[in-house]
């Protein structure tokens, strides 16, 4: 039974769905209810064949073998974190693979974008930065490869034996605490499995020494993921500047092929884009007007950062997008494919297909993706559009009419520029100061996924809409980008209706330095795994304002979060001293030891803690309670 | 409430904790029934944070994803197949850095003891085998470890890129078959990472290929971790041969200092016996005769093996061990450690030692265990034992009584010698001879673990004994070897007394030639870590007969398996091509797919399945069914 007051998601596409006899996630969702209690609380253990146990107070307070309810909960954690953070190395392995093919002349299909950025990593990183770019990109590739090879006290002094994408991306306040902490990773492949076996049965039994892993997960995620990752997409995709689009399922027309790509990654997508364009004419041969093709979930917001292609929705619509009938292809890569992808598009005339050897869903077309025949793999993926295109059938279309325009493409890069018309020299001092002087109250980022369990809640725009009221700036990434655009807000007329009217103010003055009425109050910093876009925003003002990030007026929020990865998101901001709001409430309440190092004791630690708030008032209140706190502490007006 | 109804394990011990108040692993078992059906069927999901997600035909037949009961169950059996490869990577890997540091002389405290093993492999491997010692040892050793930095593609052609110590071990038909499915392992590391992210939210669903990942955990189990390991082990501590000792927990002493070591590795209780020698006149300061160290679990098999070290109990009898109030330390080091330890131990005078820096206990007394500092911690070991041994309480003291002979030490290369005593040129002739002309009917290995599940069913007993009446020869690791020892099954007397007539007689042929009334009829191989010893003596026999190992009249047998490891363990043999009975029933039943490729389809692709009965006998049919089966299909008399 679908929930048709849906207040956030296309309504008439969910009537359409009950109409079509199509079950969408909202509906499993019910079906799936009530859900374990066991399970939501993380005191369910399945790591070895005694069990499985659950922790049950006064009836079953230990596991077979021993292990009480924080160890469990811990080892529950720990495992999550690490599948979330081996999602992001591997998006940034494949990355780096990319850059050494194309320094090595493997692959043609691509070539490198951003010259200066890898210039500036060479550098970094102690290599030659200047001669022949592909030299230079060698270098640097075979630098990032390192933290997949790197072996502890083996042919590198244990002194300084750490990732180094984490040693030219973190300040080194961060790098010092966290060696203090023990928890500087060495290999990132290597450090996830470690949280396997650590936590197999007869492992650890230590709560304590298990969350310092999981933190370490966090830093895996960081910098052998998110950072990396973003870094070398940057390099050879080019670094984001401001963009204008559209966004919501009105991207899609009626009279043009529609093809969907899917997932997290560019290589495939910006391959897709490329080949749309040239075989625009074939599209009109078949009786269309062109080949339209847009975004989902993430491969939609790395598109449109770089290229300004509409982005049709988040992980929740993906379904959604096909019941319009009118999605000829949707491509998917990998990351929160839905696998009822091949029900829903087996209902309509789409085309259903995966390309990742990892990433297949039975009964869909699978065209295998390689950069070295990434240009194949994309002709091939027009081809099965262009096909399916003549087989729409007019009773199942529903051509939806939400659509918003939204502003996008802020990299560091993109808002350093927007500054730096402020002041050339000293391109951060305008947002410093108005910080320091309160017209800025804090910046916050909110990331991650969109969760069924939250429906009607609106929870990324109402929370967004309300630290915007209270003049705090708003960045993020990921589905909370889509939801925020979807809404409205990143827009300069956003900036007028929503921002509290010292934001407003600050957000005008660069706006209109940069041509626009107001800079959007909540600036689209990209995909899921360019989450390190603000580690590194936060750590540049932190060494502006000479202040360790901990001290900084800021806070992240996952107020919808959904996946493993967004657990090693929340744990990578947790390490840079950044408080996370988090929701639904994490699966660690069945230990109060473990809930209390994440809601109080980390603070001691890393100067951050998990913030809790089930609705958006609830977590906008403990964000800007934090953020004045914070505020206080170094003596700025609250 | 404690049953003490046990037939298989010290019943005064077992009444005595009751009487002291102590909860053990049966109690807690009790505790924790009824166990939870999703769990046990595999069906419920925790990979993301809509769920959890349970499968309940009729209710809720897919995941909030849209993920089928396939997907989910071959996800969590992946899942568990990789965090059992992970142990026992890190164990091979420990090992390896050992041998570096040897090698570099970076350690003193240990020294290669089968330089002839250590320079087949260098030759195995194509490097140098003669010259200096150290420089050979030091080859070997980056090669090992190239086997956790290669990545695919990079350094390295495709062709051929797979594990080293795959290369030279595994057969040449093997390799073929592993190829054409694509499994052979790349990095051990970056594999068992990999099944982290396939089996995250949104990534792979599709039920077959996840299982074909798995069967490469197998592969990364075998070859990353056992093989690794053991061969590394041998070359460092000595392979182990022919040797007599004592089983179960009568060989505490009681005017002794008694010491258990605990866990699975051999380095720091190698050093603890070395120290206890060394160190034995102190006992005799403070009134007792002497030292004595004993093994639990692995560790104790390890010791066994190679030192004739009496070897305790299993690892259902490490709380026991403990009621006697006769051990002063228990050491610990890795795997199957129960957390429940340091509640037991905090019951009487014992001290509790961790050593592993990621398996600590709170409360424990934590001595940092590393190979540069490892006569200084066996040092402060002994000493924390030498100063418990006053605080006994005699009032709590139990002397067990429980004690067998044991002959054990039989590695590949003991087992060959042994054999070539009656045949000097082909010393696998007549073992092959008698296997062809039934003699021998077949070979079982029975491994793994002691599950309170099964207490009362004497499983590795009971089936150990049918199969010897039915002429088959076991052989076996782990806490199989614990119990089968225990029982008496391990000692020339028991061929007499257990043996089919057929088997008697060949194993009464081989004993005479080496000075024994009969060789054992349960030949105990080693740790569980050393079930590739399992596997090379399959391999030389499939290669001596010149048929490949799936069609031997052999099986395995993991009848009471705990951990993620002995999953792991288990699919290695599926993959050698070895049909595996797995009892408790694994947690697949959930799905008919994952069930029928198990248990039926995979014979069409490894030449194994996985064989399921809830007896000894159930158990002992179907094993015997299978190799009879194999036996007509090679032509040989049954």
């Amino acid at each position: 039974m679908t929930l048709v007051n849906e207040t956030y998601i296309n309504k008439e596409l969910i009537k359409k769905a009950k109409k079509d006899d199509v079950k969408l996630v909202f509906d499993r969702f019910e079906e799936q209810q009530p859900q374990c209690n066991f399970g939501l609380s993380g005191v369910c253990c399945k790591n070895c064949f005694q069990g499985p146990c659950r922790i049950m107070p006064g009836k079953s307070e230990k596991g077979i073998c021993g292990a009480n309810v924080d160890t469990i909960v811990a080892r529950n954690l720990l495992r999550t974190a690490a599948a979330g953070a081996t999602c992001h190395t591997d998006h940034a392995k494949k990355a780096v693979f990319a850059l050494l093919k194309i320094a090595e002349g493997k692959t043609k299909a691509y070539e490198i974008k951003d010259e200066a950025k890898l210039r500036r990593f060479a550098k970094a990183l102690g290599k030659k930065s200047t001669g022949p770019i592909k030299a230079v990109a060698k270098e640097v590739a075979l630098e990032a490869l390192e933290d997949f090879r790197r072996q502890q006290g083996i042919f590198h002094k244990t002194e300084g034996c750490y990732l180094n994408w984490l040693k030219v991306r973190a300040t080194k306040e961060r790098i010092e605490t966290w060696k203090k902490l023990g928890i500087l990773p060495v290999n990132s492949d290597s450090e996830t499995s470690h949280a396997l076996r650590q936590t197999t049965m007869g492992n650890d039994a230590d709560p304590i020494n298990i969350l310092r892993s999981t933190l370490k997960m966090g830093l895996v995620d960081g910098y052998g993921g998110l950072n990396l990752a973003t870094d070398i997409q940057d390099i050879i995709f080019g670094t984001p500047y401001l963009t204008k689009s559209e966004s919501n399922l009105g991207v899609l027309k009626e009279d043009y092929v529609n093809i969907i790509v899917h997932g997290h990654v560019p290589p495939l997508s910006e391959k897709v884009v490329e080949w749309a364009k040239k075989l625009n004419n074939e599209a009109k041969k078949i009786g269309a007007k062109g080949i339209n093709v847009v975004g989902m979930c993430c491969t939609g917001n790395e598109l449109l950062m770089r290229r300004g292609i509409p982005f049709a929705g988040h992980v929740l619509q993906q379904e959604l997008a096909i019941v319009t009938g009118l999605v000829d292809a949707t491509v998917v890569d990998l990351q929160c494919i839905y696998p009822s992808l091949q029900d829903i598009t087996s209902c309509y005339h789409t085309k259903l297909i995966t390309t990742i050897d990892f990433v297949k869903i039975p009964g869909a077309l699978h065209i295998k993706f390689d950069i070295e025949h990434a240009d194949e793999a994309a002709k091939q993926i027009i081809d099965v559009a262009l096909k399916a295109y003549p087989k729409r059938k007019k009773s199942k279309i529903y051509v939806p009419k939400e659509k918003t325009t939204v502003y996008a493409g802020f990299s560091v890069e993109a808002i350093i520029a927007a500054l730096s018309k402020l002041n050339k020299k000293e391109p951060l001092k305008p947002l410093v100061d108005n910080i320091a002087n309160g017209n800025i109250l804090g910046v916050v980022g909110i990331v991650g996924c969109r969760n069924p369990k939250l429906r009607g809640l609106k929870f990324h725009e109402n929370l967004t809409k309300i630290l915007l009221k209270n003049n705090i700036l708003v960045v993020g990434t990921g589905c909370w980008a889509h939801a925020a655009a979807q809404e409205g807000l990143m827009t300069p007329e956003a900036t007028e209706k929503y921002a509290g009217p010292k934001l407003k103010a600050v957000l005008q003055a660069i706006g209109k330095a940069n041509g626009l009425p107001a800079l959007p109050p909540a600036l689209h910093m990209g995909s899921c795994v360019d989450n390190g876009r603000i580690g590194t925003l936060l750590g540049a003002i932190a060494d502006y304002m000479k202040v360790p990030i901990h001290k900084l007026p800021v806070a992240g929020s996952a107020p919808e979060y959904v996946t493993e990865k967004a657990v090693a998101i929340g744990t990578y901001f947790l390490t840079l001293g950044v408080a996370v709001h988090l929701n639904p409430v994490p699966p660690v309440t069945g230990s109060e030891l473990v809930t209390k190092v994440l809601t109080e004791d980390l603070e001691k630690i890393t100067g951050s803690k998990v913030l809790l708030g089930a609705t958006p008032q609830a977590a906008a209140d403990v964000i800007i309670a934090h953020i004045k706190k914070k505020r206080r502490e170094l003596g700025l007006k609250v």
